[in-house]
């Protein structure tokens, strides 16, 4: 299988681009990949062409695209993943999988319980490499579609998020079976395969009474029942329960 | 929460019932429950009961079995996971996630490109590894079941387990979309939800075209979809759609 870099300047056959630095170094140094070796690049909106290495230089990659060659497919939902932000290496995971999966964007979130603050994310410059992460993902699951990494933001900022519309769709929020009387199991969810849709998972230690009743009013509450499912893994679940009941599979 | 243990002994309440080895030093070393205290013990096998440490000695620590009292729910449909060996801590990981999700049993098989032999799994005592990763899973995703992890088999073995019913109801073998032309989606899959089910799940580097041809005449062919899913996550998300469509979640 040939390997698949990303460049997000690739637009049109015939075009010379310059891959990314991370990119190029990838390309020379892990996989010793040469002038005149055949590629395939994709632009992380949804284009993949046939490419060949044009030029490697110490200052950079550039590839001929060629032709257009087909992706992994992309959902027909495009789902919203609105993650509470987990510990260290755990969130990493997640955006991996949920890039893997087949997720649109991901938006990461504070919540009571995610034991990690907006200002250790920024500092840390976690979301470039959430951002790395989901490239690499896209990399080795066929899409030629990155999803966006939305900026972090607080709990509390998600209600905007839907009330603008930036979230659109049905906003599912993933709760335990007892977190009240509104929960309901996914086959009881009455809701069509939507274009769009937005569901929120929580953080390793739950979500507070407080978060679910605020997030109550915009979300409907689901569960997947009364087995544990680790925090780290929950979004992977949640969104292949959903892509099947919506026909993705 | 009360901190859980295993205790295959447990049957009866009003019983005095020793905690294996690796429990017991959980129990003192690790969570310093002391005598008197109050704990939750599961059998494996189902039953669940409200307990109180009786003794801990050098030798051992005992549990006085009080009340019959509540799991997690077991999945309606119980599926053994025939998964092929991945290397190392991958295959580990496949087990902690099947435990937790669900299945009833876990049938490890040798593939073409499994990259590792039965010999060294016998070696490496691999089996009594899954195991204890079994039985902590378990304790973790509050299960009163601990799944059972059959002997590991040569994958053309996988036929006589089908024939002489030792894996019964229906057996679905997990491929890519290209695999050929009996390969049925999850949506197009016409088998309501059954009692016993198996799934089949590849090593990284998939099915050989002759595991294909030589399981499809007792399996039926399914897949997930054009996005390559990781070897080491394709269980998880394989079961967590068979019961989203079989109407567990």
């Amino acid at each position: 299988m040939r390997a698949r870099f990303f460049a997000p300047h690739a637009h049109t056959t015939g075009a010379v681009v310059a891959l990314p630095d991370d990119e190029a170094e990838h390309l020379t140094r892990v996989l010793r990949v040469k002038r005149g070796d055949d590629v395939i690049v994709f632009n992380g909106q949804g284009l993949a062409f046939d490419a060949t290495v044009q030029s490697v230089r110490k200052d950079g990659v550039e590839v001929l695209l060629g032709a257009r060659c087909e992706a992994a497919p992309e959902p027909r939902v495009a789902v919203t993943l609105v993650q509470a932000v987990l510990k260290g290496d755990k969130m990493d995971d997640v955006v991996r999988d949920a890039v893997m999966i087949g997720v649109a964007a991901i938006q990461p979130i504070l919540a009571t319980r995610s034991e990690v603050t907006l200002a250790s994310i920024q500092r840390g410059r976690r979301r470039d490499r959430w951002e790395r992460i989901a490239v690499s993902s896209a990399k080795q699951c066929g899409r030629a579609v990155v999803p966006v990494i939305l900026e972090p933001e607080p709990f509390d900022a998600v209600a905007a998020l839907v009330e603008e519309r930036r979230l659109s769709g049905p906003a599912l929020m993933l709760v335990e079976p007892t977190a009240g009387a509104e929960v309901v199991s996914l086959g009881e969810l009455d809701v069509p395969p939507p274009r769009e849709a937005s569901i929120l998972v929580g953080p390793e230690g739950g979500w507070t009474p407080g978060e679910i009743a605020a997030a109550s009013e915009r979300y409907r509450l689901i569960t997947l029942g009364g087995r544990t499912i680790r925090g780290d893994a929950m979004a992977l679940v949640a969104v292949a329960s959903l892509f099947t009941k919506w026909g993705e599979y």
